[in-house]
């Protein structure tokens, strides 16, 4: 195992969107849940920004979800008996239909391990939920600080004693990649058109020439 | 999952000793592969107390088995062509025969993780080896430091996202249970008395009342 494949996770592997919504509709009837998860998923990029340029240690991704339900809540207007309960609607996102059958098949040619900005304990039930076979879960936990930040990237790679053009960051969207790349490590983009639903405009394409570029997580398995 | 299972590893779960002297005898013909093995095993304490008493910033314990691993050569007397393959024993230890299917009843009560001195990458692939069935691998990488220190299992439970109270630390050593007692965990205790040989002496029986004494991870799922 001198090889590993390391993956973003929310909207690379799993459909946050709709099964945050799923989740929203059950306990916030008469809400907009498909608008009510994508200002929720809004609140994610300001809550780590925070954390990433250092005016706020650091916090998992769990604590930040928190706190940025009490913010949509308000902005919605509407009440939550049992916000932490809510909370835990990023624990059941479905996977992608590719994505347990790929991982599997991936399995053969290196370690597979999360490398997202949730934290190992949400990460492990969202495996758990989905069937999501990892090797190991890495990430902003491991690093104590937020991708796309190169640390996180550098760390990852580094706890699972491989050099980073040893490993391949796998993910959705560009920015990620850029990211792992500026840190050395390969990369493959599988693009999730559908992640923010059907009229989404980014990250339809790969914005440089990724070493891999894959439909879906078959055909990653097939050419990694 | 609101409750976890973290598990010492090296002689808790798998049987180090006879496996590594598997290894050692193919590679160093001639060699009492037990004895080095042994010689091997003795070196671990002293290696990690210096990076627990502070003298050494942390390394993972890839690097202490090597560098342990080239002073008991020369103790041995013996020439080794590829060290940083024999190195890679650590990554063939077979599990204990209780410990797979009793990971796999344990899953159903709680999320089961690692926590071990060992690096997250070692423990990944130990568990491809034996197919421990982890959901996630905590211990020494995650907190930069080793057992017994509490920063150990106390970084373990906070990545998991659970309190200390709700999560149970299994061990087949006194030491490791006392110490994760002092930090507020719950302890189980799965003596291994052949971990050493036939004719070990120590953690026999348990020093203290531990929360759960099972004789194997069979009865420990029963009673968990």
């Amino acid at each position: 195992m001198d090889r590993a494949f390391i993956f973003d996770v929310f909207g690379t592997c799993v459909d946050w969107r709709n099964s945050v919504a799923r989740e929203v509709a059950g306990v916030l009837p008469g809400v907009d849940a498909l608008a009510f998860a994508d200002a929720w998923r809004g609140e994610y990029q300001p809550g780590m920004e925070r954390i990433r340029s250092g005016n706020r240690g650091y916090v998992p991704l769990d604590d930040l979800h928190l706190e940025n339900l009490e913010r949509v809540l308000g902005r919605f207007e509407v009440a939550c008996d049992a916000p932490a309960d809510l909370n835990r609607a990023w624990e059941k996102l479905d996977p992608w239909p590719d994505v347990v059958p790929g991982l599997a098949a991936l399995r053969a040619k290196g370690l597979i391990a999360a490398c997202s900005n949730g934290s190992v304990g949400l990460m492990a039930r969202l495996a758990r939920w989905g069937g999501l076979p990892w090797d190991a879960i890495v990430g902003a936990d491991v690093a104590q600080d937020y991708k796309p930040k190169a640390a996180v990237y550098l760390r990852s790679v580094e706890v699972l004693g491989l050099p980073p053009d040893a490993v391949t960051m796998v993910a959705a969207h560009n920015d990620d990649l850029a990211a792992a790349r500026a840190a050395g490590l390969a990369t493959a983009f599988v693009p999730r058109p559908k992640e923010h639903g059907a009229g989404q405009t980014t990250d339809l394409t790969p914005d440089q020439e990724w070493d891999i570029v894959a439909g879906d997580f078959h055909e990653l398995a097939e050419r990694a």
